[in-house]
């Protein structure tokens, strides 16, 4: 057993009172099984690109997925199974190097291929299957290939890490967490892995990211608690205000806990509710930090707004602005750039109350400069972690939205990607 | 007397029938002089960085501007002095270098200086002076060395392009156009200066545009004349998805001509409003293909929209894709992320009417891709102009936008704009 002395800072911040971290990502809790391989989609030799995980029993499944009028076939494909199959699924298979995105016919014969093989080789009904594609868009998935990676792919009770190399794209590193707590007497636990670094904007972005837990969950409540986590979380991360068409959020319950299933009202619900919070919280600020040619991770934390709705249009906005980022790129504190994203967010400001704060530095109070200390100031955006508050000072409506700085990197990724 | 064989392509090209180019800008128009001088306030020495234009007599004069919440001083200004004279104005005065935005008390008197200074220097009352700046927010104006400008600047009735440098800032180029054409048996002019550069998105931007017509207008014919033509070019521009505190188009109109007030049934009404419709259009482009680090100018045509919402909606998501912004940088024809662009803009989108093309190359047909020419592709994408028609396949309504590919030239030029 390991103590939060094991893992990063990053990771122990804001973890709920009475919590451990554990390893495992999705197979930290019990009855689920995880794995990758490389089939050969991604033209880097021996890269991982098809990725799988399955519980022993189906599970109680919810999702979030693509507001995108032009959905993956995948998404498509997981929208339909859940509804068929009342919220349940059993196993999750997942390619990474190709979208399976408007490729017509075929892309719909070919998520659903996915889906058969790996209910065949697991012995589960086909139904039972969630899909997954990430990367380029409009060309054919080689199935041959996908065929050898699904046939070929090792499920392991601790493949967990495997699985998460397994799902990133031009991320740099693996995205996972996981959490023990008890609930009922029982020590139970819950889990995740993501996968996101560009396109993260406005609402969940070219990420893929699948929680699991051996809690029971009554199938409504689980779609609530994931709804309220993921807008709290992968709906407030930006990397550069690009929307992708194959976002997936997938939560698994399996129910070994044999606990009364949680919903409103069950003792257990809100501890379960904050587990999951926190999860998607950390994954969504790992994304961010890991975006397409990030060097800092920007954190905006607004308060004093006239309702949610705008608290949350604040926070974004600014994480959003390219010439912000920019700014936080280069180390300058040039906080008009700040203020022209408040003002042009939509959001109601009065601009004579507005207050922001880089760092510990008071920058600006009653919308304008305060006499602060300029070398204080450029310190406060050197770092690898950049703090902006903004207090509009008119209501008492809060959030927070993590984002990151605007490089050559990001360019330089995402010039000639299809090559 | 000069005539289209003078003037680039780009000028002569949706040049409306019986319109000829001219030179002068803002003074092509009779009636107007102009002018502008270096005064220090941008750092590099000898740049000009304060403008001036005045007419001969009170002009009916009508403007559109930011709708940021916290918009500089200076357009404060402007709408307060348009309602206080009814829509009339006389002179302008422009400061590049410094935005005059948030800066509480002293922001607000520094601009009405401006506008005493500057009615004092030409006689005439203040309230029928504009005041514009362009450059950081939050510093206050060196209020000395802008007085220093407005007391040397010189005005000269061929001063438009010395008008038009002194307004620019991060642009490479000026941005300068005038037409004649003939109302009512008598030729007649209308000539304008734009700057642009970045923060061109989604309402209108980091610019400043100043047109001059020595046509007499109804103030509300040319309030609704400019709104109109504003919407078809200004705000259908994107560099960066960001939107500035200070943008300002303000059109004047001296009545020289002596015609009858053009308004709506008015003869000549209908001309006028294709001339100021190329000349914002012409501007807008303009500031496109200079945004800041642009190698490419992208225009993006959208057809069979379900409405005009949704048409503008489509063109102006797929100009305004960091990813695609990208793709063209790298001359990587990957419609992938127009597509994306596509379902993620909001506008009602069938995946499988959706049409793309290229330059002249159809790429996607029915939403899915079309066996065409790669190397064909690569050229549609690798020239100094990049079109792309988008085909919802679903109504009748069309929108064109205009933006630019994402560089390092655009990072560089934003890590460190406030050192």
């Amino acid at each position: 057993m390991s103590d939060s002395a094991d893992f990063p800072e990053l990771m122990t911040r804001d973890l709920p009172d009475g919590m451990r971290l554990v390893r495992g990502g999705v197979t930290a809790a019990h009855g689920y099984r995880a794995g990758s391989v490389s089939c050969g989609i991604k033209s880097d030799e021996g890269t991982p690109d098809l990725a799988m995980f399955a519980a022993d029993h189906p599970c109680v499944t919810v999702g979030t997925f693509t507001t995108s009028r032009t959905p993956s076939h995948t998404v498509i494909l997981c929208r339909e199974h859940l509804a068929a199959t009342g919220q349940h699924a059993q196993a999750v298979v997942v390619n990474s190097g190709n979208a399976n995105c408007a490729n017509g016919e075929r892309g719909k014969r070919d998520a659903e291929r996915m889906a058969e093989l790996t209910g065949a080789k697991l012995g589960i009904d086909p139904n039972l299957v969630m899909v997954s594609s990430t990367g380029i868009i409009g060309r054919p998935l080689p199935m041959d290939k996908v065929e050898r990676g699904i046939a070929s792919v090792q499920l392991a009770s601790d493949g967990g890490d495997t699985f998460a190399q397994g799902i990133i794209t031009t991320d740099t590193r693996v995205k996972t967490v996981a959490v023990e707590f008890t609930v009922g007497g029982r020590s139970v636990r819950l889990g995740g892995s993501t996968k996101g670094a560009g396109m993260i904007y406005p609402n969940m972005a070219t990420m893929l990211c699948y929680i699991t837990t051996d809690l029971a969950l009554d199938p409504a409540f689980a779609q609530s608690a994931l709804r309220s986590a993921v807008a709290d979380s992968f709906n407030m991360i930006c990397v550069d205000g690009d929307m992708s068409t194959n976002d997936t959020v997938l939560l698994f319950a399996n129910g070994l806990a044999e606990n009364t299933p949680l919903a409103n009202g069950v003792d257990g619900a809100e501890t379960f509710a904050a587990a999951l919070r926190y999860v998607t919280r950390y994954l969504a600020r790992e994304i961010a930090r890991d975006g397409e040619g990030a060097t800092r991770l920007m954190t905006v934390q607004v308060m004093g707004a006239a309702s949610d709705a705008d608290a949350r249009r604040v926070a974004r906005a600014v994480t959003a602005s390219p010439l912000w980022q920019c700014a936080v790129a280069g180390g300058d504190p040039n906080w008009g750039r700040v203020m022209a994203a408040v003002g042009a967010s939509g959001a109601e400001v009065d601009p004579d109350k507005v207050a922001i704060t880089l760092g510990k530095v008071n920058i600006v109070r009653n919308g304008v400069a305060t006499d602060y200390d300029q070398a204080a100031a450029k310190q406060a955006v050197g770092g690898t972690e950049v703090l902006v508050d903004v207090d509009l000072g008119l209501g008492a409506y809060t959030a927070t939205a993590w984002g990151c700085d605007l490089t050559h990197g990001y360019i330089d990724e995402n010039t000639t990607y299809t090559r």
